[in-house]
């Protein structure tokens, strides 16, 4: 369905030109409105005849060259509709729709004679808009000075934000009016490894409501080849305004056509659950190339990692300070005692997965270099094949093996990325030889190489080459400290998760609200699957460190129903062993709880208060549920009409204590079953900072 | 002879504290005098009791850390004597005598509890120094700021110069006394393809004269993992102080001890000829640790290059201006039909080198990617491995082999290093596999990553990294548009020469004054060997462009000359194979003359006026003589005495004909032979911007 009109000037009023173009969403919910004013091109969006973004301009400012903001004229114009079911590698759900009508408005500057298109999809439940650069005598190469794409908001929303960065998005979440983000905006971040804060800016996935109850969440999709977005704040006009990463020099990208802009994406519902349940990111990413994805597997693992996070152990070997790779003789050096990923400790992990039904064993801290990895700008950090003198990768890899378990690659990059794509290749042969087939990556502190920043457009373009080349060698990758995902999972499904915000290491750092992982499904998890790490049931840490005050701040029946609120086909049991072993029967929830899904129902959801949601394990008559809650106690009425009416199910109930309370007594917990079916509802109360995880399965 | 000294404070006098030694060269002409004043080192240089270097200020700011400037105490202070021998792979000479007289000197910080050290070594023909920072725990890492080591000199003194840039050296010389730079920076230098003037700095080798006719040249030795280095000066007081180039972010050095700086080089004498004969700067560098390098073999050749800098032919393949490296299909694409790295054109300079007795046929232009490889930051530009259509990488190696010629592999980077470091290990194993045995690589446009310069650290260790891959693989390298060097070709002699100057490209781009390859040997040649690229015989470009006014300003046998003036153990016959034809009585001289030399004699020199030089061709009883004058005509007696007193020798004379001119008739020449002895003596005219060369071989 295909129809091009050919423009002259549509209107001419008052000496003002305007071309005007309207489509809606296939259920007419959703209208976008294109307008050329006097040569300028705009946008609005409406829902259900609400505005939920005015006229807003869009356009691109260029190095050194003709602006293409202005002096346009419509070229062409082109209607399309496309309505498609896909099914992703792993997912939330098995099968996706993908439903939108298209509007492609080509636009030409007679001064320039350039010719660009803007590129619109509306969904029923949101609208993805892009720029399009054909190659053209004109238009070869150039340089973006800035994206200027505006998204004039209707009004002072509330928003869940964090501030503009180009480095990092691990911070804590702030709640306010938009009106109220200049007072609270130097209060909204804390210090981290590598950080450029970006002054009334705030970063996306950026969730809103306005006072008419309307949830908007602004982000991109197919963050490829082009600098990460932040979003400039009008705190009074309450436009928002595309604001690129900056490289070394402050440029904005690199530009050789034919080529095109990430999707801007605007989800919209008056329904919070649905923005949850929308599928408009992935569906704005291009389908898969790989031909075969049967390498691609889900991945529920434990490991070598927060018993360093929290201090208990380490991740180098030594106590030097001063490691020359390849020179240092660690067989000289004195062993500190404290050293993690050691053979003995590491081969217990194995047995514990094995024993418990892990796919994997991650472990940190393997490889020469931990002692000087930071702080140093030390672009020759790592070589990524070396283990410590007590790490015999080929003996720990076939004792894995010979359990039916694998390890996880660990590759700390130290941000010196230029160093990792020397080594990448060698470290990918590695892996395939002893057989890994997931590597965590990591880069923690400031970009080499230096004045890039994580989200400029290098740098993007270095996290796809990592999960290229591992594609090359069939490894999985989940890449922590990276820019925050844009859906490219359905493309690139071997990117099986990332984490790019606040994680649980946090609850050991400077900890982690309450209402945290209340606001992340709404924000960071929009654009992907989350490494979040959950699974913690010795949440206070003075079980350790007398006297230490950090503790997560959850209960530990909140821990366990992260797993299915927080969707990550890779999800760690973090915990220690002997934790896990104190509480068998909690344990048993998350070995038991399925990590790739056929369905997922988001039951209820309001953005940093609660989220109730039921998944089906992929393949089986297995439902999940996973119901959370901020500081504040709660009772949800949980209705089970999602599963099949026709069968019985036996739901096993893992809840708060009637005494639990994150701060006071977070271990407190009851776990009982329950015979139930569709018409079943259970009003559940949960304690503060508490939750709720049920597992259902067929009644024999 | 080693002794050790420990001081508390060597002197107090008017409260303030000095600490001095002297040191002089083994023939006590020079005496270097080191100064601790007050806390603060200093060092001062005196040539036959004549002050070189007042006292000059020694150290290092930086960054977020307390200076290496002052609050010392004297350590320890250690002298030595070193009398060896050694002999170059290739060089001017068979053998190197290395004779000096060292102090080193550790200077304690008690503020800091850091120890650094300052090594001087004093040789008959000048003086180097360099820092150390060893190995301690409060000085592991570091970021330098500046390094602030000064040159104070005696006087306002005549200086050959161009001004200080981050990114090229590709500049005419100036000449005038130091306190008119000021006036004549402005007008020093013209546009370049990468470049990024410092204003008020001078580069290195800086060649200077005193009033009282003392030669100075400045520069630095074995620059590795440390920025370049310019010159600020102070027209006033004249003190040179180093400037090292800055990273993106405006660093100078990212240090991890043990370290040291390059060498900084003061080489003095009262005789022009003894700087151009100085082997300070080698002697300075680490002796090879290539245990094998016999693939190391000088190289004369010929090459499909000059035709496309003076704009016959191109080395693109096609007139597209947007190419995608794997994407775009040249087989699709339209030939331009003036490439000039075709089959046949090739195998013309194949059949040209083999019977003319040539190494090596350089071919430029061969690979993809010359479309749009220039002015768009291009990070893939080219891919170093896929040959256009028309060039048959395995037929035409075959070919030159068959014939007894190999090919020189030419890999232009665009000065994307960050992409040719991705590449060039592929790279070289296609040269290994068609048997290329060079490589002349180039780096003309900014560096990429974007904000690094030519000379900053980040490239200097590219630079290496590139020769250390090459090596691994027995590829010499041949560096185009890379720093000045600094007698690396001691310690990796497959580095077998570099351009990093104004080399005979301009005088197809804006022309090279009559003195330029007079002042060149007094600078860019003292750090080592320039692919020059001599040999134009038909120096007026109108022949090929009628009315076109560009032309090489020197006469036919100047070109000759150069191949003896001009030292490279590289050296190509750039003219064109029909200009040759043309001249073959001229060419023999081509033919004839060493690229490797048993010995050096520099008769007559003064910078930038008129150089004359004798060499014996390695391991031959021949010898070769190059006289060259500026764009005064000029009557050199040239003496025979370095003869071999005991033989009769037959000279074949290339002179100036008697009405030749750079301008008027550049090409009017007389070749006669000659017998003559050692106690021959010739007075031999050279036209204005003329020459002479002469070969001599025994009498039968």
């Amino acid at each position: 369905m295909r129809r091009n009109f050919i423009f002259f000037l549509a209107v001419i009023f008052w000496s003002v030109s305007v071309f005007s173009q309207t489509i809606t969403s296939p259920n007419n919910n959703l209208s976008m409105h294109f307008q050329l004013v006097d040569s300028v091109p705009y946008y609005s969006l409406d829902y259900k005849g609400t505005p939920v973004i005015k006229a807003s301009r869009l356009g691109l400012e260029l190095e050194k060259l003709p602006s293409l903001m202005n002096g346009f004229e419509i070229k062409d114009e082109t209607q399309t509709t496309k309505d498609e079911t896909w099914n992703p590698v792993l997912g939330e759900v098995k099968t996706i729709r993908n439903h939108y009508n298209e509007l492609g408005v080509e636009l030409y500057q007679p001064s320039t004679q350039r010719t660009i298109r803007i590129r619109f999809r509306v969904f029923d439940d949101g609208l993805g808009f892009r720029y399009e650069f054909p190659e053209q005598p004109n238009l070869n190469y150039f340089v973006i000075k800035d994206e200027e794409s505006e998204f004039a908001l209707n009004g002072d929303h509330k928003a869940w934000w964090i501030p503009g960065d180009y480095d990092t998005e691990e911070y804590e979440y702030t709640i306010s009016n938009l009106s109220e983000v200049p007072k609270l905006f130097d209060h909204s971040y804390d210090q981290n490894a590598s950080q450029t804060i970006v002054p009334m800016a705030l970063q996306t996935p950026l969730m809103l409501e306005s006072k008419q109850g309307l949830f908007i969440n602004i982000h991109e999709a197919a963050l490829i080849d082009y600098a990460g977005m932040n979003l400039d704040l009008n705190p009074k006009t309450f436009v928002l305004k595309t604001h690129l990463t900056p490289d070394a020099q402050g440029m904005k990208g690199y530009i050789q056509t034919p080529m095109r802009s990430p999707w801007r994406t605007i989800v919209v519902s008056d329904r919070a659950e649905d923005i949850l349940a929308s599928k408009l990111i992935l569906n704005l990413n291009e389908p898969t190339k790989y031909a075969i994805t049967d390498w691609i597997k889900p991945v529920k693992y434990v490991g070598v990692w927060w018993e360093m996070i929290m201090g208990k152990s380490t991740w180098s070997y030594t106590n030097s300070n001063n490691i020359h790779l390849g020179v240092t003789d660690y067989s000289k050096l004195k062993p500190n005692g404290t050293h993690g990923a050691n053979n003995q400790h590491v081969k217990d992990y194995i047995d514990f997965a094995a024993k418990n039904g892990f796919d994997a064993v991650l472990v940190e801290g393997w490889d020469e270099g931990w002692e000087d990895w930071f702080g140093h700008s030390k672009e020759y950090v790592f070589d990524f094949v070396t283990p410590y003198p007590d790490f015999d990768i080929k003996m720990l890899n076939d004792y894995a093996h010979s359990k039916g378990v694998k390890l996880i690659m660990h590759n700390e990059t130290s941000s010196s990325a230029i160093n990792y794509e020397r080594h990448f290749d060698t470290a990918y042969k590695l892996m395939n030889h002893f057989g890994y087939d997931a590597v965590k990556t990591g880069y923690v502190g400031n970009i080499i190489p230096r004045g890039e920043h994580h989200y400029s457009q290098w740098m993007i373009e270095h996290y796809q080459r990592v999960v290229d080349q591992a594609a090359k060698h069939k490894v999985m990758v989940d890449s922590h400290e990276s820019v925050h995902p844009t859906g490219l999972s359905r493309t690139y499904p071997n990117w099986i998760a990332a984490e790019a915000a606040r994680g649980t290491e946090y609850d050991a750092f400077g900890g982690n609200n309450p209402n945290h992982t209340l606001v992340l499904p709404f924000t960071r998890l929009m654009g992907g699957p989350m490494d979040y790490t959950p699974g913690i049931f010795q949440t206070k840490l003075d079980y350790y460190f007398p006297g230490d005050k950090r503790f997560v701040k959850t209960t530990l029946v909140k821990q366990l129903a992260l797993y299915v609120t927080m969707y990550s086909p890779l999800q760690m049991a973090a915990d220690l062993i002997e934790n896990y072993e104190r509480f068998p029967d909690a344990f048993q929830f998350i070995k038991d709880v399925a990590v790739d899904w056929d369905d997922t129902k988001i039951l209820k959801a309001y953005p940093g208060e609660y989220i109730l949601e039921a998944r089906k394990a992929k393949g089986k008559d297995e439902w999940f549920v996973g119901g959370i809650t901020d500081e504040h106690a709660r009772t949800m009425t949980i209705d089970f009409s999602f599963l099949d009416p026709s069968k019985k199910w036996i739901a096993t109930i893992y809840e708060d204590g009637k005494d639990a309370d994150y701060i006071k007594n977070p271990q407190s917990y009851h776990i009982y079953q329950k015979k139930i079916t569709s018409k079943t509802k259970l009003n559940q109360r949960l304690a503060p900072s508490g939750g709720v995880a049920i597992s259902i399965k067929l009644a024999e």
